[in-house]
């Protein structure tokens, strides 16, 4: 297949350069020669008791959750997905080039599940306060959206200085609470992952975390009518959600063990630097800067020689 | 169904709160109260000459040509289209988050369909040089990917005044022309539409056209494997192409009566202005900018009324 992909014309993608013969020592270095570079030590595991796994019949969705940063709406979903109540939902909105949401398409209504012990209304955490013990790997990139960008543990951030604040953006995969009107009406009942541009809502919706692995199972379902916001028509067009657990209710042989490149690694400053700066056979010019959203850190299946480590603490921001 | 969009908890999208009555007048504008109010005379129609239609058997792709920003890609590309060339091709690859390509997947292979008339190979057509008689409206954000941002005609492109260059921005639906390694490698007889984060390679390829009507068609296409670069292993998956036709080759009849808000417009301008600086019931922070690729130009389908007017001088920018 490799001959494959230099003969087509093909738009080059991150990793094909590895395969190039061609390719000079000086050219900067592909995604995946820099993560074969890495070291063991500048990966973590997903931390089972913040990591969701929701089931639809064509596979699973893995999203790490966010819980400094919305610690009320991540402990009220936890408590919801306890009490199964995703079992049986669906995913019944997707809005192209925008976000896909999920739950009870009655929520809210008349006949809507019960929520159980979960809270019915939140305070908003849309934004955090920053203190020391944030962690904050700062990429040096222009943004439209936010006076500063990076890196907080795993999740894309924008921060302002100016007022102590920071939110997780929403880039491709990000995991957010949907609301009503008013601020706290958000309770995690129903959730939406971003498919597209949606940065413009950032700091105004609880984000609770990220799919990191399963995205093109959302990203790729059809779209609903835009004269419904999105919302099918015919909620058998909805995809069944089978089951949403959390890894830590699971048996370890029935978890996923992923993990994920610390971005505080020199490995990722690494990948951030070659991203800005890619020169190579098929990439001329740079811009010497690279967006926010088109950086995502890497996600592996753990090396099964290394199955034995723990989370490490990063896992928790 | 207005009553449903208000009690769900649901992300309000950007036309929600024009049927929201509790909106004081003092909220930004929607987008949807913003076209109604705009004049006829702030649209444009598509010039036919430059509008593809790629028809697949759930619906058409409406593709508008960019010919003054790479006129050798989209001269030899109406010349494959006037051959029929795409006419039984398929999209054969979807790589989530990027892009998907479409045209013969035996092209440059043993097998590959004849090229007729058209060039095999062509000059680049990355950039182009930017003189008087370019229109651009700037749009003030910061940006990773160019020194300048704004939309020239009806195309979202990056600007760079220390040499005098300008580009289309690979923003969602921007359509490009597929490559090998070689610059001039590219023939038009491999396209791509963007489907997710793109910008890096902004500058590195020759931009054709935007697809301005039925990216859903094309979005939710099945993701292609990651160890083949997004192509189908199985090429049954692919999507036929039924047919590809410039506007112009059809009857009148048969055309798509579309047209396309200007972005040199007092409405755009508002539109640009209200996604930038939006509060309102639901949104009470904004960051004061928006970024190139969150702002799509409305289309919309000519009200009856009005369908004498010709195309305007923009479209052909």
């Amino acid at each position: 297949m490799r001959k494959l992909h230099v003969v087509f014309p093909v738009i080059l993608g991150l990793s094909v350069l590895a395969v190039n013969a061609h390719a000079a020592t000086r050219d900067t270095p592909s995604r995946s020669a820099i993560i074969k570079a890495s070291k063991p030590s500048e990966w973590h595991t997903l931390d089972p008791a913040n990591t969701l796994y929701m089931d639809l019949s064509k596979g699973r969705v893995v999203i790490e959750l966010a819980p400094t940063w919305a610690p009320q709406h991540v402990a009220n979903l936890k408590t919801l997905v306890r009490e199964h109540y995703f079992d049986g939902t669906s995913v019944y909105r997707v809005v192209d080039d925008f976000v896909v949401q999920w739950g009870d398409p009655k929520a809210g209504k008349p006949g809507a599940r019960s929520m159980g012990k979960a809270k019915k209304t939140l305070p908003p955490e849309f934004v955090r306060h920053v203190n020391g013990s944030l962690p904050f790997v700062k990429l040096d990139s222009p943004d439209a959206f936010a006076p500063e960008v990076g890196f907080s543990g795993d999740f894309p951030v924008g921060r302002d200085p100016a007022n102590h604040t920071a939110w997780i953006a929403h880039c491709y995969g990000t995991v957010g609470v949907s609301r009503d009107v008013a601020p706290d009406s958000g309770n995690s009942n129903t959730l939406y992952a971003v498919i597209g541009n949606a940065r413009r809502i950032d700091r105004n919706l609880a984000v609770v975390g990220r799919v990191v692995r399963g995205m093109p199972l959302l990203s790729s379902l059809p779209r609903g009518p835009r004269d419904n916001m999105g919302v099918y028509h015919d909620l058998k067009r909805a995809t069944p959600i089978r089951r949403v657990r959390l890894a830590s209710d699971l048996p370890k042989d029935k978890r996923v063990p992923l993990e994920i490149m610390r971005t505080d690694s020199a490995s990722f400053r690494r990948l951030v630097h070659a991203m800005a700066h890619r020169h190579d056979a098929f990439y001329k010019t740079s811009p010497g800067h690279i967006g926010l959203c088109a950086v995502v850190p890497p996600v592996r299946l753990i090396p099964k020689t290394q199955r034995k480590r723990s989370p490490s603490p990063t896992s928790k921001h």
